[in-house]
């Protein structure tokens, strides 16, 4: 299960450590203007090393395209992406090869598999978000050119922090992904400070999708709903998924959840551009909170292989706060299930929907 | 896609003011022992009709089986259920069948497809769910007898109210699925008074599942609380799914969120039994949260088919709160989750995992 | 594995002898018209009883639409059809619950499974595949009325008699599909003889697909003729599949097996109407055949479930040529095929496909 | 569609003149024993240019493992593999990138995508199958390690000719897998007009596959014969699939063609191995025929992509039979089938089968 989507799908393959990581995207519409450079924006926004608050490790991240595109345009056959590691450090993880770190992956893939590649996390590790990225880039175009519709993702909280204001073009403007320019000093020092203790924190992001069109999504058990929650929980670190008002709703009258429609348009967006697991018009919004990194200087109780109790201490090169750099894999999930309802719309309905009445998005 | 499931697979048929609603199990291991009077009891627990707290609506759901059962065992070939509707009204949707009732699928539905039933909700009534309750009932068998896996659910949040105590044995003795029996009174004295105002509300169920074996989940695009997270959001009014911990962890240290390991057992479980995106032998945790009912008696702005301006007024027969009985509806999805991907662990890696070292759940 | 299709997906379900059959049908385009009185045609064509070639088991055969249609149209929904199975004789097969039939799926079934439903072949009989006719009708409606698309089918082989020659008007004036009516004389004499012997005989069934447009067919897993082969191979019985010149390329020449191309049209057609696996706008030309039934009234050597040795003797009603009543059910399988195509040409490339230059079929 | 299998997935990228083909192997158990060096036997088996009998087109086909694999093993995570091309010559394809070959995918793939790479065929050349032959080490691998599974193949027919004797061990003496060695001199002569004549021509290849345990197989839409038939015919150039005596079974009597069962064994193997979608426990026997290549030398009448009449004459370099290195290409395919089987198998049914009485294979 290393294929995602049903239509425009999505294969991945590589560890953190291994020669390269790589995807084959498969469904892709032919015709669609391609050109390798076009994966650096976002492949640069998800990289490590580029401030002092996500790992060190530095990864050219070049994408080679080995198939499915000729004289820049797809051709509709599969789209074979490679990027070749670069920057592995293996012997950082070799205290640890034995060891399972509270709350990391290699306990339960030793358990799943009775083998595993200890080093940088194999499998596990976030290295594998990079061709979801990549191939985000290439949902988010057609997307874009075809619909208009446009994925964009900021971070809604850091630990206790919240944003104290919110300005789209703030976020591309501090390596944090924060809605709030005031505040990116206080983040900078908090995280500072972090680093230093030796701990992680978590965090959470949002992601909106403008002009997505009404009518995407297919019930009962294809909801789109449904498949951004799965899209996004299968995010490292991701604990929870929230459409529109989320946990909140929990508390709310019905007269205070639902949105009122007039011709010119709803009067709220609690449900987050879905309502039965099919797009509104409205702006799809969605949350994920991310858990803190478990690969801590600080030792944990643990156990090694042979049942052993250890202290285990991790020294390789980690995040202090995973959700900073989640943003853009976020924003790619979420085009991926888009693109990939998108079709799957058309294919059932044709390429033109039921427009009457047209409620303004 | 009104199919759950890879390799256990369940798909459902039916509309609520239909002649029947069904579905088709499909993968079920053959030998099962399997009575048409097991249905009952889980799907009395989803029964609309036994408290004036639900709709009034009261269905027989006597499942008949149609095959896949020969002799009282599974044979592994496909389990047809069926279910004959008896208690429609659908003179009831007469004047709601050319509007569109604010924060309800009938909207998407048409604007998706050009066409809908509206008697009832339709398919996206949340009479669907009685055959993921049927199917779920089969799933839950198979993982207690084989695993010894016990899936439970409660009520963990009505509207504003959150449970003072807890205790497994309440959750059965009330309509309400709570787990503190001292608190049922005033439940009850809520709900009146909610259902007197015409209004909805909201809710969070919780869902545990115990003995669930380490080593069940597919990274990277099948994990557990990927599916989980899919299976859960697929339920009607669903908004938001956690695992383990969830949306509290965008504010705790990695030294916080973490689960210490000792050869006696993990001394926490943050991560609600998931690791990496496969079970680690602890308890698997999930919760969600349910939006109010769309359909009020108090009227709302909105348009018809026709884009006029009307205002709205729901006189069918509905719950004042979906979340109360969408306890048992969790618990199938749970089940039919780890049913799956029980099925799959066994494809790729065998009856037995990796068992060395086994730390107790 | 009870499920076929992709975007079109037909899911059966049923034993011969039990209670009913049924099918859900997926992914149905909304607004296509739809009447149960529809289904009867084909199914009387695939019924037995019929005619004394047949098997005398008498069905009824009506069509239950338990859901996905509203109005007489199609909603997007799922689409249930059930069918009460009303002529078992489960007594028939009293004496061979523990024995194995030669060249029969009893075998095969018990060592899969461990236990199966004996009674009629259970699931491994024939009368399943009267879910795939329902499910046909449906598909060749749409492709007839959105594409022109005409699925037709003949008998053209039966033992050692071809066809003398060729008529379309002969094939539904004779209870064999033949298409040269002064053959229908010696068939019937063939037949009378067949089954007085108490044995059966093998045949062939060609079926065309005209009108299909250029472009379907999803290359390298899921060409049009692989998928054409795995829908026929599904076929009870069925032990070949050929797409135009079939086996006999073997012995051909490049220059000969290549179909010119002029702007008036192509001026041969050896490929079938598929090139690479995608359809070229010629006919879809498909043969398949059928073993003789196993199900004798001929003694054989067998075993029964004991590892006795036995002779064997089929008292049941049974087909002593399934392979004359196959032609209605390879026409519903090329259609679902088709169907299935349409929808996936349609996701990935739109409504329009490439035309210039557009070569007469 | 670039994804072939269920739980055992491999998925194909790359075009014949692109920089490189590839695959993603998913869902192999873990543990496996797997070295780069293993795969050259079958892809030198499969290759061209190692006689005059085959396109000269000379490929190092080197495979680099570039996930996966640790220390030697499998580790249950995506396999990726890698073959860079390095013997294009695309100014061969100058003259007909905008011709359409008689017989040729290009015509269909042009009308399919409004787009394709011309250089060599693109993604419709034999060079995919590499990959397919690549998978399939992996799967011939686990299989006979596990079952003791041995999947072999020979050339059966070719144009006119067909084997005068039989011997497994001659088949891999000779660059025609052919199984008579007194008849080679004779192929080699054939071949040699037919070279220097410009044509081509089809040939015919079997498939058997030993030691196969009963019990495999999805009845009903995931047969062991249907998924064979998909798989085989979806090799370039395969125009029909035959299971045990297939075609000639049309001119059977049903006492002639079951096989009768004693306990030493079965009488005969007219089934091919396969009852009812599953496998017996016998050999499993499969043919497939290949058309002649429609790349010739000698002119043909067709169009240009404007629609304007013109003589198309294919200077590349070809085989004058891709029949000939079908062998290793469809043992490969039925491989993957077996495969994917025996994990479905397993998962519904568990490591064990059913298994009395127990019949020699």
């Amino acid at each position: 299960m290393n294929t995602f989507g049903h239509l425009f799908r999505v294969t991945t393959f590589g560890e953190s450590h291994g020669p390269a990581i790589g995807c084959v995207v498969d469904g892709c519409p032919p015709g669609l203007e391609l050109d390798p450079a076009e994966f650096a924006h976002d492949l640069q926004r998800r990289a490590t090393g580029k401030s002092r608050h996500t790992s060190a490790r530095r990864e050219a991240d070049v994408v080679e395209i080995l198939s499915g595109v000729y004289q820049g345009r797809t051709t509709g056959t599969p789209i074979g992406l490679l990027i070749r590691n670069t920057d592995q450090r293996s012997k950082d993880y070799g205290t640890i090869a034995a060891q399972f770190r509270p709350g990391h992956a290699d306990y339960s893939y030793w358990h799943k598999y009775g083998i595993r590649d200890p080093r940088g996390g194999g499998r596990s590790s976030a290295r594998e978000t990079t061709m979801r990225v990549a191939a985000g880039v290439i949902a988010k175009k057609w997307l874009g050119q075809r619909f208009g519709v446009r994925v964009r993702g900021f971070l809604s909280q850091l630990g206790q922090i919240r944003p104290a204001g919110f300005d789209w073009n703030a976020v591309e403007d501090n390596p944090f992904f924060w809605p709030h320019a005031a505040q990116v000093d206080e983040l900078e020092t908090y995280m500072d400070a972090l680093r230093k203790s030796g701990d992680s924190v978590g965090a959470r992001v949002d992601v909106v999708a403008d002009n997505v069109p009404p009518g995407w999504g297919e019930p009962v058990y294809g909801k789109l709903d449904g498949e951004l929650a799965a899209a996004l929980m299968s995010i490292n670190a991701v604990k929870g998924v929230e459409i529109g008002d989320g946990f909140a709703a929990a508390a709310q009258k019905g007269t205070e959840h639902r949105d009122l429609i007039t011709p010119q348009g709803f009067l709220s967006n609690h449900a987050g551009g879905i309502l039965g697991g099919i797009s509104t018009g409205q702006a799809i919004t969605a949350s994920i909170v991310l858990k803190p990194t478990s690969s801590l200087r600080l030792p944990g109780a643990t156990v090694d292989v042979d049942g052993n109790v250890v202290e285990v201490v991790t020294t390789g090169r980690h995040d202090p706060c995973v959700g900073i750099r989640a943003t853009p894999i976020a924003e790619a999930m979420v085009a991926l299930v888009l693109m990939d309802q998108a079709l799957r719309h058309r294919a059932q309905c044709g390429d033109v929907g039921a427009v009457s009445p047209r409620i303004p998005g």
